[in-house]
């Protein structure tokens, strides 16, 4: 366990709890990319009661964007399908507030937030088939440059639920055109991770005029022989919340996830439900 | 489309639309295995709007058992996200009617029964993984013998979500011993269809005594060299809803399943949102 403020690079090799305890304690407040080798990361948001029903159901009709990996049971902030000892309020290192639909404020914990009517949803992140990628030989560039991924709003509308509508939100990496099959089937193999690219090539497709503008993150550098490859991102329900000025909902801020106990290449994201096949006498 | 009562070999080649049509006339009311060809057949249960979040949360948090493919909109009996024309209340050829925690009456249409807080969920049914097992040589005995897969309640809890507790209920295909890694990598490939099996082997491992007696369904033969392979099964939703005592709630009867216009190697399964990957050119 880390005593006192930590960084990025010494919370690089630290175990799930600690890194946890730190976060909870305060200790670290930033992007927690790298951290938690090989532990399911997760956009989280956090919506009240009221509203959640038809959250959920955007998720599940949206489920390359949003592909649901827990709900919590309403009020408590204990996120118990994803580790021995998630506590909502504290162990994301910021979350935004949003209140009638404007991102109101930055926070590092929701102890003075928490309501006993709020309910949080765990959406798979990038960060697992980036991984893999890079596992597999193929680079990714932001990683490599140390910046913040680029992401773009599309003109693909989502499926709609309720009062949550919008466009879908895309993040993009350049790959070589020689490594895009190997990076479709690589990444398809997470779908709880957002699985395939929705889109590789021109922009235009997509309704994207600028790739060096991202809408959020930074952009990135696309050498000859790569080609821009897009696939849908955990941002999306944020742009969606906003849409929907609900009068308060939470999420983490982006790259602040929350880190849980469960293996990222699990095929089912719930803490010890992850057994291997038993197979007798093996 | 088919005029007058339709047996099941008349259907065989019928496209999804006269099928569905054949179904909503009230002229087919018996089981779905085998018709549809290469379309997502689901499991649905039926709930009020009141008891529909834990519900969600227990499909959420038992994927094996429970892959969410959709939910609709209360009291809305179309089923827009997973076809062009669905009506709940009419498409499946009969449903189990379930009044305080009893199956109480079998009927094949809702239109008396049909209520503006009624909430569907569709859950992928293992019809899927099974024509793939078929088409990459594995065969599947019950499928061979003309009978019903059969299914057994197990030692396994799920997890709970609200009123909803129950045991996992899981489906056994005899398979030999040289198949059984390519029927694990193949029916994991459908995570929304149960995925890989939960157990291979020794039924005791799951609490059950005797494979020529199971709960549901109806046994079927294992031959020298084969191994017992158990699935994650539909029916476990049934079990629940009945264990939570209910007022009122709706499911299909079981192999009566909804036949949707989706794609069922989708990765995606969305009505018209399954475009293969979008690439620039081709």
């Amino acid at each position: 366990m880390i005593d006192g403020p930590a960084t990025h690079s010494s919370l690089r090799d630290a175990d799930v709890g600690s890194l946890r305890r730190t976060i909870r304690l305060g200790h670290y407040t930033r992007h927690t990319a790298g951290l938690a080798d090989g532990r399911l990361q997760c956009n989280l948001a956090i919506v009240p009661e009221a509203e959640i029903l038809d959250f959920l159901r955007f998720c599940l009709r949206n489920p390359q964007a949003c592909p649901v990996v827990g709900v919590t049971d309403t009020g408590n902030p204990a996120f118990f399908t994803l580790g021995e000892d998630i506590d909502l309020r504290t162990d994301v290192p910021k979350y935004i507030v949003y209140r009638d639909g404007v991102a109101a404020e930055q926070v590092t914990d929701l102890l003075a937030l928490w309501r006993d009517d709020l309910v949080a949803v765990a959406l798979g992140c990038s960060f697992t088939f980036e991984r893999a990628l890079m596992a597999a030989g193929i680079p990714v560039r932001h990683i490599e440059a140390d910046t913040t991924v680029p992401m773009f709003r599309t003109n693909r509308a989502c499926v709609t639920a309720g009062p949550f509508v919008g466009e879908m939100v895309v993040t993009m990496r350049p790959i070589r055109e020689a490594d895009i099959a190997r990076a479709i089937e690589i990444s398809g193999r997470y779908p709880i991770a957002h699985g395939a690219p929705v889109h590789v090539g021109d922009p235009a497709g997509l309704g994207i005029a600028d790739l060096s503008r991202p809408d959020y993150g930074e952009p990135v550098r696309i050498e000859p022989g790569e080609v821009p490859v897009f696939w849908a991102c955990g941002v999306t329900p944020q742009n969606v919340l906003l849409n929907a000025r609900l009068p308060f909902c939470i999420t983490h801020a982006p790259g602040h996830m929350l880190i849980t106990d469960v293996d990222e290449t699990a095929a089912v994201p719930m803490w010890q439900a992850n057994n291997p096949i038993d197979q007798q006498g093996d």
